[in-house]
């Protein structure tokens, strides 16, 4: 994918399915990839705890990729080669999943993306916040906050 | 495996083959499950990340797995039939894990075994914090804290 072109759907999907081995396993897809948001699906079949819902690990792997995800793509619309790590995470489970899940990751705001700019240009290195949600069935089941480490390639 | 044995290596695995359904795409292993201590590993080969080191959500999922490997074992010691749920967490990562890693999950202190036991006495609930560092070629490369909820079959 090309520097500074744009990463739709399509483009999200081939990268997980390309740089993220367990992806195939958990059976995760790019649901969604509209501007403002991320969202990555999985089914709940073959991700399965022992009390048939959700497991707590496959419900992280969607809401950490999400979050991933979203700010690989906002690397890519700001023509800026970097790596996104993420750092440190805050997960909450609401509710068991019993049906297929989704996580959805929004945009930060625009004072936190001129913050982590404004980091970049400073020192090759940046780092936001990203809050995700895990959805089932039109319930929130878990949420997620992930602080990701932005190092642009020429300092990594 | 009946109520008020014990758990040894082989019967976790078995707890984990047969019911978390993620666990085989993982390749997750208990390697240890000695007293006071479990510890499930994974090998880096199909748990990787774009970055060719071990994917956030393998580590924490081993972690998580590895919390509630020890809290279900601790269960069955003391003869309770119970369900162990994760309710949150908090994770760091401190390197990237380039091998094969394990997560090696802690028994809670006295006082905290002595305060699960009153709740699970008064109310049929309760809730431990259980510490799991995940190590990798002789370091840490992550540190998870998870409060689990356990919770009395009968009142389940």
């Amino acid at each position: 994918v090309p520097i500074g072109g744009t990463l739709d759907r399509e483009a999200l999907a081939a990268l997980l399915a390309a740089g993220i081995e367990p992806a195939r396993g958990m059976q995760l897809r790019v649901a969604c990839a509209e501007t403002g948001r991320v969202v990555i699906a999985a089914p709940l079949a073959g991700n399965r705890n022992d009390k048939g819902t959700a497991f707590a690990g496959s419900l992280y792997s969607v809401a950490a990729l999400a979050g991933w995800a979203l700010l690989t793509r906002r690397c890519r619309t700001e023509a800026l080669d970097a790596e996104v790590v993420l750092q440190s995470s805050q997960a909450r489970y609401l509710a068991p999943a019993r049906a297929d899940f989704s996580a959805v990751a929004r945009e930060p705001g625009r004072a936190e993306l001129a913050k982590l700019r404004r980091m970049l240009a400073r020192s090759g290195r940046g780092r936001v916040t990203i809050a995700v949600e895990v959805r089932c069935a039109d319930a929130a089941v878990m949420s997620f906050t992930g602080a990701y480490a932005v190092i642009a390639r020429s300092v990594a």
